[in-house]
């Protein structure tokens, strides 16, 4: 089964409250480009994210708003920020990274909220019937190229309101020299 | 087959003449640290590698001198410069990417030198023999973990002076959460 890919950047997740903190009251993330997944958008706002050895500038807040705050990054960004985050599920943040937000008109020290995201696809019920991937979690993809290879504990996140896409990091995406719209193969 | 895994950063290898320029006539490299592979090591010198598009500082140059200049960067790293080098053996180099390396003393326009270096095992005649890998280019390794996979197309250079071990660059190592010293499967 061929699967698309779409490569995700770090990023950053925000409640209403962390959007009144860092840009101000009753300020509304205005949309820079729709994601692939329906509802989901990539804003014009940017913030920095921020530890004690080291910052990242210009990450993108994505929108809608969240319940939680959370902020998705790869591991060599770890490395430059000092920091050791856990592989996890969006919303799975219990002892997670702290990190501090800085926007333009407040930060956010996050006590947790930093992530290195697992690889997963979204899917539909039906899509996950129809391809028989009912019950199962995770799957194993293979990518091509000249520095390809198989990609094993790939999440299943079966949801009503999803597109048929696998999500790789930018170091699984560099990795292996794929880039956005290219196409893996689950096994 | 168990085989230790080495962890490249960017680096650099220079020529007598390339490092006259950098750091001036007749500098020495001086040793920072022995590197497994037999003869190599780690200088104390830093270059800056530059294009059009941005730069990279701290970049250490390995010694000893060889017979032609090389950048080895990672995917994430030609991203941050702006260019598509090519995945290759070291001193294969045509029509590789063009770049700018900058030293204390100087700089150097390369026309061409700028690699993303292949996965790759060093191993002697007689390992190669012994581990079944005789007239073999390359194998597949497993390599475990939270975000591990199998990675296909890992070349096999033998040479009559090696130290058994696997080279990942840095992208490969962080997506699959791998650093120095971990352990991968020759499938």
């Amino acid at each position: 089964m061929k699967i698309s890919i779409g490569v995700s950047n770090r990023h950053v997740h925000l409640t209403r409250e962390a959007v009144d903190v860092l840009f101000g009251l009753n300020f509304e993330l205005e949309e820079k480009n729709k994601l692939n997944q329906p509802g989901q958008f990539a804003s014009n706002s940017l913030v920095t994210i921020k530890t004690e050895k080291s910052e990242i500038t210009n990450v993108r807040v994505l929108g809608p708003l969240r319940e939680y705050n959370q902020v998705e990054i790869s591991k060599t960004d770890a490395y430059k920020l000092g920091i050791n985050p856990p592989v996890r599920d969006s919303g799975d943040l219990a002892d997670s990274c702290g990190i501090t937000i800085i926007g333009p008109n407040g930060s956010l020290d996050l006590s947790e909220g930093c992530i290195i995201a697992t690889r997963h696809i979204h899917l539909l019920p039906s899509q996950a019937k129809l391809y028989g991937l009912e019950g199962k979690k995770t799957v194993n993809i293979k990518l091509d190229g000249e520095k390809g290879g198989i990609i094993t504990n790939v999440h299943l996140k079966v949801s009503d309101e999803a597109f048929f896409e696998l999500h790789l990091d930018t170091d699984d995406a560099n990795a292996h020299l794929i880039k956005n719209g290219d196409i893996g193969e689950i096994l």
